[in-house]
């Protein structure tokens, strides 16, 4: 058993996958004069194999990511054909008498090193090719010929040193039971994509294995306890098949609330959408009845390709995107890299600190050509379905206008070319740096809707990278300024009747819902898998308790004070259990007790929250889409 | 002529001091094997040249540095004896007849490389060290002899690629008449370091050279337009020995104010205190008769060493300042690494964001033992004058309280050892993170004063990092959301009595003082060379016109709006001058139009600042020292 972090919540079982990752640790070989034709014969053999393996790969690949994405393996073939590298690697065998997979981890050291000295993006890619290529090249002269690729029509958990968010894209979700990874931290976006995929996802054993997990160990991995048995006895699988039992029965159950309005037990409608990252997660976002997409992440449109997407492409995208939500809204988020998040063929410059650097709308509005494609691919798109445009790290208004000039560009060259599109398409803002938040009620006024993303907006108003191990214990969505962040925003917008959503990790957790109620935010959008969790507990929730929640958590001086207040409201057992056991700090209010009533769509005034520094709020929150529309 | 950017204002004439930078750029010399000889002979000669070069250069700092501080020396000598690098070189020269410098340069490469790839801090650092011997050695062979030391007793202009905080601790501020660097930014801390010595500083000439600048060359530096002159001709000598005439009787005119009272023409007392980072820089703190010293940064007497400083040391250095500043206030600011800020004995791990990780207080906060003896040294030093603490980057009410457990330990072990301090010291925190602002009502409640750090604030509010050029342009201290912070902290302040000064860049700017009387603050602290700038502006100001100054810019929606206010109110002629032309916006209370009539110290009330969100003020600020004390 070893404790790693729990990075996606549920329990795999099953036969490890690991993808290797290359370790230079053999012994320095040399052999005998007499040897050297043999060892010729060895590298010649591992060559052959290592390009037949390379072009059967890249058929496979051809046939699922058109041509376009498999040149990376022509490169790696023009390696295993490179003179230049193939005479160090004969020199080196006949000047010095070593064996060929010596000469070969040698050559690749070499040449390595020397990319890597460049100081340039492009070679320090070659670099990476070359250590690929060489990987696979001593993989077949060592003997060591395991499949770097998951087995077919079986399932596997998967095990890795670390992964990509490209890799985590490509996983087939009907056979990766779960992963683990050495390193990764739990706010990565590889644990976002694990968490809306649904498959559990364990994190950070560097250094807690007695020995490397191999191919084909029995793994448990305990996502919510972060917890991974390698080859377990007897018991502790009888244990986890049990748990496994309850957590499956745990899901049936919450699949029921599906078809339920999404309201408070007292009929606050609090819409719950989805956040994701690509089509394929569609199917999980209809299967949770969710009330839309709150945050389609583009940039994955972006990754795993050498050329920036052309319109059409993505038009395609947004359009099957809209198309299957069938008259649900998505809001699309144009394209949010930089960061942790970078494109090759970008040529983003190395920074100091990429989070406070070159990234999302800053990019956008210094390449408007590419902007100006992402928005004419969505103005097209929404003709066909409820889009709306949202842009990412707005911190000012000049920003904003700017981007909007931008996009009345593009409608005006859809106008010119007789395209359709949705003329009044709504535009939004992430709130997620704390200049927006200060001047919340500047931007309120020139936008139809405010998502709030806490992730990085936590990570902001704390200073604290939250992929940084040495402060990610400071990194606390439930810090009183944070709160107080989120106060002053959903006043400003309330004063202007701007809606407003969160759309940050916190959206999901459920000791977050109370906040909502307090601040009257009705809209909440998160990863799909957390869907059906907020709403079990939004169901036992009284939408009443709003104004004296805040009065509570006003006066917190200290993220402790607000955990146990939020403690105190909320609501983590099944609903249907609930009416027998409610013995909640509040106690107004039974008659809309049945999560299943169908309480009658009158939502509360949501105007007792204001705080004595704040504006008392002007109207109530009208109720951001028709009541009752998608459930 | 070249265009750069001014990062410390005045004129410098003179000649070039070049600081070399190693390129390894010369051809790959193959020799005779008859040349062997006397190529070996060569490499001798240069060994023992770079010996005794080495050996003269530690004598001379050991007399300034100490013993400690010349162990780099030692290593580098350590590595002209070092049999394996010796072998190597000569290796190459016996097996390729390559020339000695050719054998010395590929040597280098091969164990610089080595070294840094293994991922280690240390060995990272000895990689370069055999650069600097290596860089010394190849200078010997290839017969570049000139001096690698500035001339002695000759003034001269400082050349290099970039400069290192290290290298500005030690420049001869009687010497180098300015600086010049390729590379850097204005915010950096060699940029501030340079104003603070007062020495004209341009950067960012990287790319913009016809031909390099070498040692020798004339040249003119104009630090206030960012213009470097390589050997001008005879009328821009002229007009530049014009200028620096006229720039000299300013700041003639300038230092006939030190001795004014200051304050507002209508008699509001504003403290102007230094920011400084040495005890070097207390003469020009007396010079320009400053209140105090706002901000002492500690960091710089950690730097340039090898271990921790001690406390018997630390203790020395605060006593002196404290004891120099004859009974004017100095605040001490506890250690505030990490971020662009180093050291290498901490060993700080590599991060992606830096400034988003572990600095400031995180580290002291977890590495007690440091902290709990540079609070031992401040406590004790306290005993000899008006010293205060403070904590940087405090992000919550938990820090600060443990922060002060450290500190109520610090005592307690001092009063068992019967050490003299001063038991009421006060202590008080950076406002620099949102979080702080956010909370600074809470925070004013347990802490004496506030001093809002503006460049870090900025950074974290707007997510820009003002040393990353891609975005610098979005660095902009006068961003609505910024001021709405301001007035915030200082509001909070004012509520519970809690003093408030500003030590950021902001604090030396006089577009930035409307600000300030606009918010009732009345202490700021900056670099000595704004001081009298500052007060020139201050003088001509009139307190009564804050609450004016804030109404115009509570609505403020952009940047633009609020320069555009500020400029209205800005005072930049010279305070003499200002009582005929007088045709400011506001014509109240001439009474005290004359600056140096010394106006009683009736502070006005202060009191109609608040804008409609925030609370009204509770009381007057009280003067945060006895009015007129130092003046």
């Amino acid at each position: 058993m070893v404790e790693g972090i729990g990075a996606s919540p549920g329990i795999a079982m099953g036969k490890a996958f690991v993808i290797p990752t290359w370790e230079w640790d053999f012994p320095d070989k040399l052999i005998d004069v007499t040897d050297l034709a043999y060892e010729f014969e060895r590298l010649y053999d591992g060559i052959r194999h290592s390009k037949s393996e390379i072009e059967q790969i890249k058929q496979e690949f051809v046939s699922v990511l058109g041509e376009e994405q498999t040149q990376i393996f022509d490169a790696h073939l023009a390696i295993l054909e490179d003179p230049i590298f193939m005479s160090e690697v004969q020199g080196i065998m006949q000047r010095q008498y070593k064996a060929a997979e010596v000469a070969v981890k040698e050559a690749i050291e070499k040449f390595v090193n020397m990319f890597d000295l460049l100081d340039d993006t492009y070679m320090k890619e070659r670099a990476l090719d070359i250590k690929d290529v060489g990987n696979r090249l001593l993989k077949h002269l060592l003997g060591a010929l395991e499949e770097t690729l998951p087995p077919k029509d079986q399932p596997y958990v998967l095990v890795a040193k670390e992964l990509q968010p490209s890799q985590m894209v490509h996983l087939d979700v009907n056979q990766a039971l779960g992963v683990v990874t050495m390193l990764g931290g739990k706010t990565s976006h590889v644990a976002i994509m694990a968490r809306a995929m649904g498959v559990p996802y364990v994190l950070g054993l560097e250094g807690k294995l007695a020995s490397p997990i191999q191919t084909g160990d029995y793994l448990i991995i305990d996502g919510d306890e972060g917890i991974v048995y390698v080859n377990p006895g007897e018991p502790v699988v009888e244990r986890y098949k049990a748990r496994k039992a309850n957590w499956n029965a745990m899901q049936e159950s919450l699949q029921k609330l599906a078809h339920l309005p999404s309201r408070t037990r007292d009929g606050v409608q609090v819409n719950l959408a989805a956040n994701i990252s690509s089509v394929k997660e569609l199917a999980h976002v209809m299967g949770s009845n969710a009330s839309g997409v709150g945050l389609f992440r583009t940039e994955f449109l972006y990754m795993d390709r050498s050329t920036f997407p052309l319109e059409e492409e993505q038009y395609a995208v947004y359009r099957e995107v809209a198309e299957r939500l069938n008259g649900r809204p998505v809001v699309i988020r144009t394209l949010d890299v930089g960061g942790d998040k970078n494109l090759d063929y970008l040529a983003l410059p190395e920074e100091e600190n990429p989070s406070l650097g070159y990234r999302a709308i800053r990019i956008s509005l210094d390449r408007t050509d590419l902007f100006k494609t992402q928005l004419r691919a969505i103005l097209r798109a929404s003709h066909y379905g409820r889009i709306k445009i949202m842009y990412p790290m707005i911190s000012s208004l000049d920003e904003l206008r700017r981007a909007n000039l931008v996009l009345d560009e593009a409608k005006r060259e859809l106008d010119q070319e007789g395209l359709p599109y949705r003329p009044d398409i709504e535009v939004g803002i992430m709130i997620e740096l704390p200049a927006a938040v200060m001047i919340s009620e500047l931007l309120a006024q020139e936008v139809d809707f405010f998502s709030i993303g806490t992730n990085d907006l936590v990570q902001y108003v704390l200073a604290v990278d939250r992929m940084n191990e040495q402060v990610a214990h400071l990194y606390d969505p439930f810090h009183p300024a944070v709160l107080r962040m989120l106060k002053l925003t959903a006043d400003n917008a309330r004063l202007h009747g701007t809606h407003v959503s969160v759309c940050g990790e916190l959206a999901g957790d459920i000791r977050a819902l109370p906040i909502w109620l307090a601040l009257g935010i009705t809209e909440l959008s998160m990863s799909v898998q957390s869907i059906l969790k907020v709403k079990n507990s939004l169901l036992q929730s009284r939408g009443s308790d709003g104004p004296q929640i805040w009065r509570e958590l006003a006066p917190c001086p200290s993220s402790a004070a607000v955990t146990e207040v939020l403690g105190r409201y909320m609501k983590s057992g099944l609903a249907g259990e609930e009416a027998e056991t409610d013995s909640g700090p509040s106690a107004a209010g039974n008659a809309a007790q049945a999560p299943d009533s169908g309480a009658p769509g009158s939502a509360p005034s949501f105007k007792g929250a204001g705080e004595g520094q704040k504006e008392e709020p002007k109207a109530p929150v009208p109720p951001p889409y028709p009541a009752g529309e998608y459930c």
